[in-house]
């Protein structure tokens, strides 16, 4: 059995639903879900209840999270038109400013029309600190522009189709400083798999792609930085209703993904540890805690099963597929938090990353 | 009297509305109008009825502005998803490709999602060809991404926010092919002349600016390429009634808005000419033609009047301003078409500008 000792991952893209929607996620149950997943570090999303944006809003998710994260973390700051007098000076207490330039779940959104309030941002918000966007299409295209006359890099989340990643690619070759992250839906399933999950349990932003936007993905992989997750919970109720909300759970199943397409040749275990753990923890300028590993039985068959999920959202768009590798254990600052499906570790252990609460 | 001989105009932004919608202008109609504002050529835009996406409705573009019209001319095609694979074998019979980037009057729209139809223009039709963006907002960042990476210009129609100049300006400032062209109306024009203007007769795309926005343009005029109309020609029935089409007549009007801004000193004479004939011809390959000019009045005071006007929508949004600066004549070929308000000129006088027709 072929364990291996392996740096712990960093999921720079996750939804945890708190505040105001911790009955499909919390601090607690994503980031238990997140090592076992084998990641010990999570930059969790502003998208919620009341939206991340402001000092006070943004104190709600530190002191849940300092209350209940058992890994570590950092939280972003939403960007929009009111704070962008005060946003550079919150950057401190966050692991980067999330631009939605499109829509998705919840109201955080800077209008296509809106080209003011990006570029404010762009400019304002500290250079050596990540700003990070969703853009879709011709999203994508504006956000590297705006990125780069504000000589700033920017980093575009989840890339899901092959004109996306070719525009990046582009630019890339040009010198012009982007980066991206794709998540393991868009790499795994495409349009093809919507009628077997269903019209709510393929619901997804962005959505699901072509095969041929599938393919583009995997042919692009030296342009791609990370893979996240996108992880986003919601209860199967909420899914299988008549107004399914966009996302899937993904923290306890992505390592494992990769992992099966090392097993299958489609990349090496390298390619996949720098972009689940080297490039993000560079990128995002998360320092590598003394201590801290996984174990990985990169031989072992098994099978993701939403019942047995660690997310509150206790479902998986990857059912009973046949996963090769699992993580063993995962052992943060000296303590081993998970071991062989169990947890020892107490809510509240996570640290919170940002700059602000760096020693 | 200073009665001043001037190069004549080049107006790279008409609508004429031939085909599909000739009770509001057609080629004859239009080139008069045209003729009578001191613009011996103009490009015609392609949001026809139908639109001029291929070669048989370019054809019937051709054939009414080979017949009818009364100034040269060049037609555009526009960009769709449907003609990415031949869009490049009809630029020669073109002056260049509309990009309609978001809605305005007309079916023609390429969506903000479909980055790949933008890209796939941008990279195949011919380099040294002109391709016009309708881009507003963001979209007037990813119009200039996605031409800078395919090696190639593009030229931003009708500019009409600080936040757009400031972009280009910016953009120019990098070395980045961008040319941009700024209209009379956002110039002349705010959401300050609404009320005054009323609802129907405000409406038109870009819509009118803030008094800020307006005021960034005239600080801005050093970046601005072209002054060009937007002539957008509506009945006053259509305007006043309950669904106003968006639009502005303009090409009567627009020379002389101008040389009453050069007679309040906010630009020279050379700033005028440089963006309403030298620059369009640069930008636009057009030829200058032998014995073509134009004689102005720089110190004649009149009145614009929507009753007097030759184009077919009769009005005006400078309803009884009080303009300095008339054209008295206008020569074309040797030809004085129009002098003291009347035309000498046979319909299909014009010619068609495009690389195909140039001798």
């Amino acid at each position: 059995m072929p364990r291996l000792r392996l740096p712990s991952l960093i999921d720079v893209h996750v939804h945890l639903r708190e505040p105001g929607g911790e009955h499909k996620e919390d601090f607690e149950s994503g980031t238990r879900a997140a090592l076992a997943g084998g990641i010990t570090a999570l930059l969790a999303m502003p998208n919620t209840q009341p939206p991340l944006i402001d000092s006070a809003s943004l104190a709600l998710a530190e002191r849940a999270a300092a209350l209940r994260a058992c890994c570590d973390y950092g939280i972003y700051l939403g960007a929009c038109a009111e704070n962008i007098a005060f946003a550079a000076d919150l950057a401190p207490r966050t692991c980067g400013l999330k631009c939605y330039l499109n829509d998705t779940f919840g109201t955080l959104r800077i209008d296509a029309d809106d080209l003011h309030t990006v570029r404010e941002h762009f400019e304002r918000f500290p250079k050596d600190r990540p700003i990070v966007c969703h853009a879709e299409g011709q999203m994508v295209a504006s956000a590297i522009l705006c990125a780069h006359l504000a000589n700033r890099s920017v980093h575009i989340a989840h890339v899901s189709r092959a004109d996306e990643i070719a525009l990046i690619r582009a630019a890339k070759e040009r010198g012009i400083a982007v980066t991206c992250e794709v998540c393991p839906q868009h790499l795994f399933l495409s349009l093809a798999d919507a009628p077997r999950l269903g019209k709510g349990r393929s619901e997804v932003r962005p959505r699901l792609a072509t095969p041929a936007d599938q393919a583009a993905l995997w042919a692009n992989m030296a342009y791609i930085d990370c893979i996240a997750t996108d992880h986003a919970p919601h209860l199967l109720s909420e899914k299988d209703s008549a107004t399914p909300p966009p996302g899937f759970p993904g923290v306890e199943t992505s390592f494992a993904l990769m992992l099966t397409a090392v097993h299958d040749g489609r990349l090496t275990l390298d390619d996949v540890l720098a972009r689940m753990a080297y490039n993000p923890r560079r990128l995002f300028g998360i320092r590598d805690p003394e201590q801290t590993w996984i174990e990985v039985d990169t031989d072992a068959l098994w099978q993701p099963r939403g019942a047995h999920m660690h997310s509150r959202a206790a479902w998986t768009p990857f059912e009973g597929w046949t996963l090769r590798g699992r993580v063993e254990s995962v052992t943060l600052r000296g303590v081993t938090v998970y071991e062989g499906g169990r947890f020892r570790v107490q809510a509240g252990f996570g640290r919170n990353l940002a700059p602000i609460h760096q020693t």
